[in-house]
């Protein structure tokens, strides 16, 4: 698991939990001769929930690209009453970045896509400030200036999504982007924007929480990806990490260090989310990883 | 995942890998009337091997217990050259402890034990060292005690599997049991003999790990939980975890944090082997944990 | 750094800061003929306070034991405004242990001071319920029951104090005691009582912070051990420590990983105190380790 | 702590232990009106060794730059027979960086001297191959390519330090640099050439450590930052860090796991290296951080 596969598709469901799901999805796989990769199975016992990521080859498999999802949903899918969604490997999935002025995890994604990490485009870098335009222009990436203010914020975000449709793009990054995004603009793109808050969540949500980390004198500070919702730090968790600090730790250093854990944490989720190895359901992840 | 299901079997295999084995053997549960509780399946790449722990309710499975590996070796196993095993959930495994003069490691699975931590039986505990038989005591559990010296070895071996067959023990833990065990007796416990190495293996194979480490300046220290095989702190990994050290950490010091890393990787290995959750092929083990 | 030093004192100390001040405390020490084994120093530079501790031995320093505090303070600690507290390392210090319904903190106390890991006196056990009385007989510490209720705790709690006067005892630990401590029996022990919260604080303080975390959908959990102070689970914090978890993990799984947590990090804290390397002002600590 | 002091000095010393260097070290920068920023001290109790790093305003200090090092000497260092060093805060240290082909390593660098997180001037990058030329293009630092074979690399290496001298390189960073350097060349810079291995040593020296580490099935691997010295991967460590690996992770995984704790390992050190925060001695680390 370091890349997405050539042409496979991935099946990501949830279902009631019931009797049988898995020996009718791999039998619907196997009898129309797809290869299994790998098959992710999970059941939430408290709300008695069955949780599936499946993965198989097309080549060979008997079902047309554009049937497939007609005939999964006909044969298995409406039985069981699942809510599923199905991804082909190719094309590329494209990200946009979204950028304030902190560069830490702006360069950790450019660099990783750069040098081929992640199988993935990026068509644009947005930024409320200029300050990061460099950055996009030494990676050669188009930059794109949206000024928000109080009054200005609904017709931005329209010209926004105007130019992330115009390139395609199928997901959205809040890399340290220090700007509340409307609903408006979420409902566009739901469970397909993640962000970066720099605190180990639910602690310290909000603004400066390493200045609370500092007052609250805790021994351990973190980051949080998440998916964005209506509600401001409160969206389904992908990941999260931290790193430990003492009272030798200035509110600078915390943030030194705290910049380190935001940056993996990020591009962690990203990784994860271009895998689509990510199921959300109640407001919270099932990560296949 | 804490405790063993009720009235369920566990099967653990695996085989070269191929097209269709998930859908085979869960058609397999799903048409004798059993419900699969959990599926975890993992395909090496490398050496293209499948890899399978499947747990499903015995209540209304239409197969009887004494017949379902006969039947399931003979309708599937046999056909995909499967390695496996079946395990039910009764009666309790039952645990025999080895210890030398430690306390920590057996404390922390005594104290388990006891709380109820843990679904099995631990009719026993063995001392090569008197020095722990009031910890026995302080428990209820009966000690016994056998001295090994060069020359009596092979004698006293002989007489502890005697006494471990006749107590019908499943599985041995070595907590800290500072004796070589021999190949003949590892034989009758074939990956049911677990160890505590109090080191990141390999990192400081052998005696005085935490004095190596010390003179080598790591600022990292570890312990390692692995079945035993007849290659000394060379069999399958179980887990492992390390904590941070510093200058300021004495080889005493380094010991004593070491010591409560054994214990938490020790207890968390003979959890999953409890559970049953534990895969081993070519010396690495699979944990679906 | 794993024993208390025989016949040394330990001069913990705050002050507004100023030059020179290292200077005249060795200068001090040393000019009294005392050896200096650790000097530990911190500065906060956001409040401009300056932390010290500092040890030496007694053997051969010229000024006798009763009369080094009264010296101190004249030479030294009145010139710079220092907050301060000398301690000498005879006699052992006197651990009170409070305990409700779970075992686990209470068996890693036990064990440790059982094992001789740590230099300190257990001269009783306190619970609220009858259920670990038999662990406090498995290790011979004489147990004492006071139910709490809603009308009687002031009373019980003074009588609980009287106990604790009785016994010498030097500081106190929650070991999971599930019971709100009065704000009148805090300042009989100021920051000599260490609690140890169930969660990663502060995220999720109050009860059942295992249920609050699974709702969330957090990746990690932690626990916490503070000082406690009038104000609920917003003590001082000595230590924390986390453990990853993810959609595998039920409730219970949770609350089984998070025990681990606890234990060590109230055990790290406990070891601390009694080696006498923390320090506290403004509702923070400098822990010297 | 996350930047270098302006116009201060910083002593970093070891010697054998004795009665009184804190006061009489203090006493001669107090003496000279010089202000303590920060004091650490460590006593080593195996090898009886008193190691101590201390750092002071210059601003006002009586004894003027040029005569610091010769007083100090004569004063104190000669009587307690003290190895010592004191650096300036000023002018910036200079930090020549040596790649081959991955790029993970250099990007964390230059985004960091980039953004301003450290007070470094990286006049040079050198290659042994022409990789990464585009990556030192991208940051405007000069790139400087020298082939190394086995018939010229000592007269190339010559050639690298000629040049290092004509830019007053302080010191050097080999940032995955898969090229063993020759003893002439590490003794001009003794404890100045800072080195990543992609393993947690002492486990895995050598070559390809990731195959390694999967055919032994470990579930923690790690990387560590280390001075270079003559025997390969047997210097001085200076930090160290791991992560989680499971049966899920074939080699390419853990080399991208890896990765990402290698940059950050190797960052820190680079940072604690700036600051001047690390003391060697008997191939051991003290790292006052």
């Amino acid at each position: 698991m370091t890349k997405r596969n050539k042409n496979s598709a991935i099946l990501l469901m949830h279902c009631p939990d019931a009797k049988g799901i898995v020996a009718q999805v791999t039998a619907f796989i196997n009898d129309n001769n797809g290869n299994i990769i790998t098959l992710d199975e999970h059941v939430d016992r408290l709300d008695k929930t069955f949780y599936m990521r499946l993965e198989w080859e097309l080549d060979g498999f008997l079902i047309p690209h554009d049937k497939i999802a007609d005939f999964f949903n006909t044969l298995i899918a409406i039985r069981y009453n699942m809510s599923w969604k199905i991804y082909f490997s190719d094309p590329k999935p494209r990200m946009a970045i979204f950028v304030s002025k902190l560069p830490h995890c702006l360069y950790d994604i450019l660099a990783r896509v750069h040098s081929g990490e992640w199988d993935v485009e990026v068509p644009l870098i947005i930024g409320n400030h200029h300050d990061l335009e460099p950055v996009a222009t030494q990676f050669n990436i188009p930059f794109h200036y949206f000024e928000i203010t109080e009054n200005n914020k609904a017709e931005q975000e329209k010209k926004e999504l105007a130019l992330l449709k115009e390139h395609n793009v199928t997901f959205v990054v809040l890399a340290r982007y220090m700007q509340v995004i409307s609903e408006r603009f979420i409902e566009q793109y739901p469970n397909e924007i993640i962000n970066i808050h720099h605190s180990f969540l639910p602690a310290f949500p909000g603004a400066k929480p390493y200045h609370s980390a500092y007052a609250r004198g805790v021994k351990i500070i973190g980051a949080t990806s998440h998916y964005v919702t209506s509600e401001l730090d409160a969206g389904p968790i992908i990941d999260q990490d931290v790193v430990r600090v003492s009272h030798r730790d200035s509110i600078d250093r915390l943030i030194m260090k705290g910049k380190d854990v935001e940056k993996l944490v990020l591009s962690r989720a990203i990784f994860l989310h271009i895998l689509r190895r990510i199921l959300v359901f109640n407001n919270r992840t099932v990560v296949f990883n």
